[in-house]
């Protein structure tokens, strides 16, 4: 793997003692003059007083510092989490000597407590003292919540010339969907990007990785994407609709693609990555909805824990998914290359021995063909077991 | 309770083999000539044979006959599925001396299994010799899968001058939408009633209660609910839009309401029953959406099962129910009468203590209000333990 540095941006983490014991709850990162920064952010109502703030701080210029915690989600918490969320940012404002609308603020942890705002700003003149480079893998433990382990990744790409490199890190533990298992996102690259053309790439990459993935179907209140573009490369300008904006779009897609996959197989409680591919819907919005309703249905997720090829599971999740005049006549479904259904039934070819063969994988494929379009979509999901009931039970216990 | 029995309507049980060992799994009820049925199924596309079967003979004129197997849904069977369904009507007509048409077919069990023609049909003359209107318990008995428990209800009601009976019978275990553990139920009064207005009081009386529990959100294959009318009571003739229609149909609500019940309760691996108010929405869908989400959610689910009022999560499910422009400053949040989210956070006289005392409670309620209007939507369901875990990654092994 490429290394963990971008020139330019950097990084420390500390303990803030907001939450755990013991370790690191308490990420800046720093980010070079000029700096463009892109993000997307969760979609629900109830999104958390960071989210709010971050929005709104991103829309009125250039961000300058990140200032992540965990252990704390600072959502439900009214307008006093968002004044809470506010103070952190004057609190940094204040210490690195810039605005406070230049601070994005994020956070993530647990629902409706309050921040405990003075310990975070009594750990700030200790992060701005230790920013470094090479602070990618301490940020990436320092995020963690139900997580099992940190989760980074980077990538290169040719730019003519000269080779940008994206750096990402990211946490889960659920899921994208999760409540306090919120997943955030931060990807940084050293390619010189406008602002415009940074946030198409964002939403691009985003849309088939971190939106594509699913453990339990739940949204997050703070779920959220960012990618600095910090220009610290020479002759490292990238302009929209050239060969250089390909490479590094496909390059930071590479990066999303990796970090969701890491955060799949770290689902709470996952003991398997299972990717759901339909095709031949009529629209991408259908086929999406097909693997959808496989990937949320409990009863086929404990089948995958189960290692139990129960493909009548599958089809009656296919045949509630809301397809209008589905024909089931022409669904095929596949346990990676092996074809379990068609005509409405068991396919002939099919054995039990052959599905229990690839449910036995860490890593498989669940194929769906309508027979009625050529659209597709691809959802990846993880199977439910004792462990996410035990971890989502005794999270605040 | 009132006693369960109708007059003219006679039930036999039997162990054909089906799949279980030691207990019966192939129940009949018998019809007087002259009664109405009227039924309500799955909107699964991959609706199993049974059902489809079912609905053709419904449409074709009165059943006499409604015969009903455990153990295997005859779903994702494809055509010889169908022809395996039609065999056993065709043995069952000509045991019975009456047209292939008057059967109507019910499955529940493993999909994907060709049905066991030879032994369903070796046991027909040994059910109709012990057709007796003392049978629901044995009945409600034998249609059992993963329920721990038979299920069964009774009301009546004052027809002025005579007294209508109402039992029904019904199966889960896992909810009204599972797979393997499709929700049956079957209903019958002695009042006599024309077949447009038993299926209105059907639909009504299902919308609100079968219609509105969730255990897991899958639907199944095999899903009905049958309601028949033997016209057996003397007087007991009830025309639409009288004072007689109205009895009549708050009892048979009140047995939908009592099996609907004993489901959820019953659901695979439940501990609670908790009932989702969801008021003031813009809609009744909108209302319905916002519950059922909370419903589906494995989130609050976990919680409910440690019984842990963690309301971030229920707060979550809220917001990502997609309710357009929803104001969350104007979302209350409930348990019991505890009022436990106002103004987009906790609400101030929230107590831990007082929420963890509603949710130690085995029956409970989570209301909702959003602010908005006058709609209002129920909904029952139950928490994820370990033992739905369990249960549903052991059921084929």
């Amino acid at each position: 793997m490429p290394g963990l540095r971008i020139a330019g941006v950097r990084l420390a983490a500390t303990a803030a003692g907001i939450r755990y014991q013991g370790r690191d709850d308490l990420v800046l990162l720093a980010l070079p003059p000029g700096a463009e920064t892109a993000a997307v952010f969760t979609t629900n109502a109830f999104c958390a007083a960071p989210v709010q703030l971050a929005r709104s701080h991103l829309a009125q210029g250039r961000p300058r510092y990140l200032l992540i915690n965990s252990g704390n989600a600072n959502a439900g918490t009214g307008t006093r989490g968002l004044a809470d969320a506010e103070t952190c940012c004057v609190a940094l404002a204040g210490a690195a000597n810039c605005a406070p609308e230049e601070v994005l603020p994020f956070s993530t942890g647990v629902i409706g407590e309050y921040l405990p705002v003075e310990r975070i700003a009594a750990a700030l003149p200790g992060l701005l003292g230790g920013l470094t480079e090479d602070g990618w893998e301490a940020a990436a433990l320092a995020i963690m919540t139900t997580d099992t382990k940190p989760k980074t990744a980077a990538a290169r790409c040719d730019l003519g010339g000269c080779e940008a490199s994206i750096v990402g890190m990211a946490k889960g533990a659920g899921m994208i969907r999760p409540d306090m298992a919120t997943m955030l996102a931060f990807l940084a690259t050293d390619a010189a990007v406008s602002a415009p053309m940074l946030d198409d790439l964002l939403r691009s990459a985003v849309a088939d990785t971190f939106n594509a993935i699913s453990i339990d179907g739940d949204t997050s209140t703070n779920d959220a994407c960012v990618l600095c573009a910090a220009g610290t490369l020479p002759g490292g300008s990238v302009s929209a609709g050239s060969a250089g904006a390909a490479a590094l779009g496909a390059a930071i897609h590479d990066v999303c693609e990796q970090l969701a996959t890491a955060i799949v197989r770290d689902g709470e409680g996952a003991t398997k990555l299972v990717t759901i591919e339909v095709q031949e819907a009529c629209s991408a919005a259908e086929a999406r909805s097909v693997a959808d309703t496989i990937a949320h249905s409990p009863l086929v997720k404990t089948a995958l824990f189960a290692s139990d090829p129960n493909w009548g599971r599958i089809l009656a999740a296919v045949g509630r998914a809301g397809v209008d005049a589905l024909d089931i006549g022409r669904v095929r479904i596949w346990l990676d290359d092996c074809l379990i259904v068609s005509g409405g039934g068991r396919d002939p070819s099919y054995s039990e021995a052959a599905g229990r063969k690839v449910m036995a994988q860490d890593t498989f494929r669940i194929g769906v063909a309508l027979g009625r379009g050529d659209a597709r979509a691809r959802v990846m999901t993880c199977d439910l077991s004792y462990d996410y009931v035990r971890i989502n039970a005794e999270y605040r216990t």
